[in-house]
């Protein structure tokens, strides 16, 4: 558990007798080189643990002498995967960033008529999802730009970040049982950051029928600390209301609950570091400064949605926002929207151009929820830096 | 292992030293309640126990008492799923298939322009596969009919089968390193039925922009045994040619011996049984009956633009085919085709018309492979029964 610059050790807590009951047995689930079984635990044990560890963390407190024996500098940490991904699914409920790409092919018309009425996804790649910190080889893959007649294969020339929010799988539903929009909260075990990067001139030739694949299954990034929807709870606000004229989701989306609290009030942040901004001790240069309330389906939609046919979530598997970005050129939460695919360069404070993203390039996406009368809260960083292809 | 109507178990045989060496090693790696880490084991370790198997099971061995008391009858036992299957990928390798569906889309122009350069694939889910037997729930899902002006949420009425093969991934590679397609057999530990069910009406109006997603992952039936590469050896084939005009493959995914021997000739069929055939005693109806050649890119093809981009395969990762139809009417993988959407309906032998499936029907796969000087191979089957919508 991370507490400021520290991290709490939960075994060496466990085995120093800090726990009981409830919060010891969350506390053992949580003890195993991944935390599947603590995922799988939900909402009252995951709140057990939680509250014994406010008690134990609070100035005061009589076990102080224990558990500073328990507390390690995170600075000398080394974060791993949390848990075992056994599913990926990634949704598209930012509905700028699927404005703002459907502009670059149906000027006219950028979203499809199926959007405001299904929440959509498809499914990604477990196995190459790593914790911040892992570099990412720039992909090879075929590409055709506009003016070839045949496609060729070569380091992708066009990669690209994505702004997302990741969701942890909890308890989960056996094959052929639904989870109704109001059982959905009790399925999400925690939040983290989340960058799918995108290989773009891959993903142009190779999507048409089936969508992506070898454009992003090169490698996600996340942020490793499990953000608890406990801990979210003070950011909690209502959906925002649907535009004028837009209609109401069906009923298997809805529930009242929901509405009134299934919004998320989060600051998300997107910074770039280069070589140049390095070489002149300059700071990232930040790229977008979005927020969750711009997603058009709650998480409790994106749940509701993938089990609607019977398809059965699992204990650690992973849910994936799609990009959030926002309304203006500010709060773009990629590439392609902010260089409006690559014709506008972004010109950095260290005189550089990007179009797309470079070799040594750092991408570092940040998640705070401020509310007055409550500590803000952060989600940790989600960073990798792009090594050029092999 | 499968011999004839009976299974040889194998733990039990290990148990009786029956093995040594590198066969009794391979044999260990099979005893778990998952396959994993026989399919890690790579070619060598394989044949080892192949080789010894075929001298146990010979007759007039002189252990052959022994060997007996590890076999069962075949129907005396449940056949579970191998592996833990960590990711699934579907592709789209069956060009009659891919063709036949253009069609109903772009009469003039069906295959896509990317078709013949790509090995077009994209992410299944892995956690609703399930070994044949198991029975599939109808799906409920957001469907609009051409005549609605909005879609509303019902049981699909256009639940379909796909006749597919399963590829078993073996020993994988390390993300970001490239599997070629010379070394591409190393790491294909065995083979399978695949039926990929699916809800065309729902398919209709999710797939768009990002591909299937509802409409596959309720579901899907393989066949239990692993057929490995080397029982499959004697049906290997020349790839067959491609059509005049078409483009060569990229180099990254043309090696000789591939082109030489990465065909197979393997009948592939599918049998549908209905409650009035089973009423009036009637065998199955032969749906379709296809072959493996109608492959237009090979297994070695799949997995070495799998990996192309870094994308990191693990033993007990999973591969489909996409729908296998040959050139004809009565090679269709799929009743999208087969009814050319529904419009024309198939009449069975007990006067029931089939436009889609119904609740009660059952889909049963089978492949079997002939060549003249070697003993016939079945893959058991594959089949499942239709329950209705909760």
């Amino acid at each position: 558990m991370a507490i400021g610059d520290r991290i709490l050790d939960l075994p060496a807590a466990l085995a120093a007798r800090l726990f009981e009951g409830e919060s010891a047995a969350a506390a053992e689930a949580a003890t195993g080189p991944v935390l599947n079984s603590f995922l799988a635990l939900g909402t009252s044990s995951r709140q057990a643990l939680r509250s014994r560890l406010s008690e134990l963390l609070a100035t005061g407190n009589p076990e102080q002498g224990r558990v500073e024996t328990c507390l390690h500098d995170a600075a000398n940490c080394a974060l791993h995967l949390p848990a075992h991904i056994g599913d990926y699914t990634d949704f598209y409920v930012g509905i700028h960033h699927a404005t703002n790409i459907g502009k670059q092919f149906r000027p006219d018309n950028p979203l499809l008529l199926n959007y405001k009425y299904v929440p959509i996804g498809y499914h990604g790649r477990a196995s190459s999802i790593r914790p911040s910190g892992t570099p990412v080889r720039r992909p090879k893959g075929q590409v055709k730009p506009p003016d070839a007649s045949t496609p060729s294969f070569r380091p992708s020339q066009r990669l690209d970040y994505e702004l997302e929010l990741g969701i942890w799988i909890g308890p989960g539903n056996v094959l052929g049982e639904p989870i109704s929009a109001s059982e959905a909260p009790e399925h999400v075990a925690g939040y983290c950051l989340l960058n799918d990067w995108s290989a773009r001139d891959i993903q142009a030739w190779e999507y048409q029928p089936l969508g992506p694949f070898l454009s992003k299954n090169f490698g996600s990034t996340i942020s490793a600390w499990i953000v608890t929807p406990e801990a979210l709870a003070p950011f909690r606000i209502a959906q925002p209301p649907r535009p004028e004229g837009d209609p109401a989701p069906l009923p298997y989306l809805l529930d009242e609950a929901d509405q009134r609290e299934g919004g998320l009030d989060l600051e998300l942040e997107v910074l770039l570091l280069t070589s140049g901004l390095r070489d002149k001790g300059l700071p990232p240069h930040r790229l977008a400064l979005s927020n969750a309330k711009n997603m058009y389906w709650t998480v409790a939609q994106m749940v509701a949605h993938h089990t609607c046919n019977g398809c059965n979530l699992q204990p650690g598997d992973f849910l994936g926002t799609g990009t959030i970005s926002g309304p203006d050129e500010t709060s773009c939460g990629s590439l392609l929207e902010a260089t409006l695919g690559g014709k506008n360069p972004i010109v950095l404070e260290s005189g550089e151009e990007r179009r797309y993203l470079e070799d040594g390039d750092e991408v570092i996406l940040r998640a705070r929820g401020y509310r007055e009368g409550f500590a803000p809260i952060g989600f940790g960083e989600c960073r990798a830096v792009i090594l050029p292809s092999p």
